[in-house]
């Protein structure tokens, strides 16, 4: 192969494992059925951050805007998915559970859910991957935050997960 | 009337006003596609504290226990509700948003959900009603857990919440 060819390879290969990702994130999601009445779907992973979307009308309030609950459990969907998706790009087969969750309410959303999320940028995550080596179980933590397309903040995560082999 | 029909007769009144509360949390529960999807039930109010019920099959995760976003979500809509009542027993019309929270998940819980909540234990109430009366908006700390029947508890909540004639 040229280098180009090798590098559409590399490119296609990223590509495939990126969509095997996201649908491997997408059937535990419909998995869970209060997961599956807020039609959460999988739209990408850079590796460190996993974003999840959600549609406005399967998760909208009294207000008519988008129910706590909602922007709650999909920020702390989109933290958990990228580190179970990380935790398996590294070889690793874990359990990854919510243990703890701050979270600030910013403003009130009134269009589709977009959520990203994944380990806080100060995590240690080489010291994570061998504290679960060693021990069997380690936390990490996490953040997420769903914003406007225009860039308003509508609300911010930051929590610990526990990671069980 | 004597005594004891007169004592009777406030028994059937507020046993009226109760299921009256109960009714209208439930309408508004079920005005909510993410909660009617939770088939939240409202079982209790005490004219303080609210509790809710869940199935857990309507809730459950793809480990066999309780989705995280489904107990975040349960004890907050029993303090939201909770202040919602306490609200309207006080003669004002308010719409009530939760600004922030704090949650601890301390055991998996594989039984249906139940959630107590409302104005944390110390919170200033009177305070928060002269305030909403003055400037039209107040914040209020508010509590929640969730415990199985043998009193292990599953999750704790303490948040705010924001108050608007």
């Amino acid at each position: 192969m040229t280098d180009r060819q090798s590098q559409l390879a590399g490119q296609a290969e990223r590509s495939d494992r990126h969509d095997r990702e996201l649908a491997q994130i997408e059937a535990v999601l419909a998995a869970m059925p209060p997961v599956r009445a807020m039609a959460v779907r999988a739209e990408a992973f850079d590796g460190s951050r996993l974003r999840l979307s959600a549609p406005l009308a399967a998760n909208v309030n009294d207000k008519g805007c988008a129910f706590g609950g909602s922007l709650a459990g999909i920020m702390t969907l989109a933290a958990w998915g990228a580190i179970t998706l990380r935790l398996a790009r590294a070889g690793v087969a874990a359990e990854v559970y919510v243990a703890d969750s701050r979270i600030r309410y910013r403003a009130p959303l009134y269009a589709d859910l977009r959520a990203v999320g994944g380990p806080a940028e100060d995590a240690d995550w080489p010291g994570f991957l061998a504290r679960l080596d060693e021990r069997g179980r380690a936390g990490i933590a996490a953040q997420a935050r769903i914003e406007t397309d225009d860039g308003t903040v509508i609300a911010e995560f930051e929590g610990r997960f526990a990671a069980k082999r």
